[in-house]
């Protein structure tokens, strides 16, 4: 039985790979595992039938061999875990992949949702524009840091890990992109992870998707 | 050799055990572990020296055995996984249990500190008011959902595990505590947290700390 993935059944990214079932989509590819996909509306998604999958009625949720499982860091965790190839090896080195995954959603992430919301939610209020440049400097300290760790090795921990997927699906939000020409390592970092085929396929798969589903 | 904790030498939160530090000693506590502590300043956290350990520059890091761990949700993760006693010993609790912990931090945590540093940061600007109702809501609108996930166990996954902790931390925060009024389940878990002799025993060695060092 393949893994079934909760996603929304027309993505508002529009196809562009920012929903958070792209990291998932990702590390499946990477482990050669083709999904099965759940496509949800936005109503669907605050059903108690959905929130049994995903308490906070968010997407992507995971269905495999009788376990639920939220949250897109668990996930790519969970897969990682279970499938050669996307941790270190080493014990160490596995601790810090994980490190990278938790930095990415809890340390990067974070900072970086706030500026899109802002704009999105709040882009007409006339405090909006003071607060973006606020918002951007704080994205700009945490990838001056990031970039700093990676220094100029290709990936975050050793080979390519879940680490990696975690980091770069946060790099690849706008807020992070439009500030990279400022951090050429990062860019060349986010390059060499939207060019692994893995990568390039489940984008593909994506957007093929949302081309379908919005007509 | 005990681990090695990077703390702040004066903890901003003035000994109440919000500085994210805690859930790392509390999960110490539960498995018997004593922790060395590395008080910095906030000078001391931006150093190169640190940021080898933590690359954000933030606390806690964690130093053992010749490995370097920063994040304080993979910190506890790597002591749930070498000390029996804070993951279920299924393979899906497991899993579920480490859901929990990226849900804390990665989908309430977030929404808990925007609202701290909107009151921190931005208190005397005009727009914050109308703010504040706004963020509010939206850690309402993730209380009821964690409400409704909790239902009437004890703990979030099985027995008490790493995934409480987590939780539990950031339930602990101001924003979550003014409104726990509204869900008696979750006060009631948050009260069943903080009764566990090991997060009484770290909260008081963390509160003994700062007196000392505040002089």
């Amino acid at each position: 039985m393949n893994p079934i993935i909760s996603v929304f059944a027309v993505s508002p990214d529009r196809g562009s790979g920012l929903a958070r079932d792209m990291a998932v989509r990702w590390a499946l590819a990477e482990v050669g595992v083709t999904p099965e996909l759940r496509p949800l509306s936005f109503a669907e998604l605050q059903t108690p039938e959905h929130k049994a999958r995903q308490p906070f009625g968010q997407i992507p949720a995971y269905e495999a061999d009788g376990l639920t499982l939220f949250e897109s860091g668990a996930i790519v965790l969970h897969i990682a875990e279970n499938h050669p190839g996307l941790l270190p090896a080493d014990r160490h080195g596995r601790a810090r992949a994980i490190a990278w995954m938790f930095a990415a959603v809890s340390t990067l992430e974070p900072v970086v949702l706030d500026r899109e919301y802002t704009a999105m939610l709040e882009g007409d209020r006339p405090w909006t524009p003071e607060r973006l440049l606020m918002l951007d400097d704080r994205i700009r300290r945490r990838l001056a840091d990031l970039a700093t760790a990676l220094a100029d090795r290709p990936w975050l921990e050793g080979d390519f890990s879940a680490g990696d997927i975690m980091m770069i699906c946060v790099l690849r939000r706008p807020p992070c992109r439009a500030l990279l020409a400022e951090q050429p390592a990062l860019a060349a970092y986010l390059a060499r992870g939207e060019a692994r085929p893995a990568f390039q396929a489940a984008f593909a798969d994506q957007l093929a998707r949302w081309q379908a589903a919005s007509g």
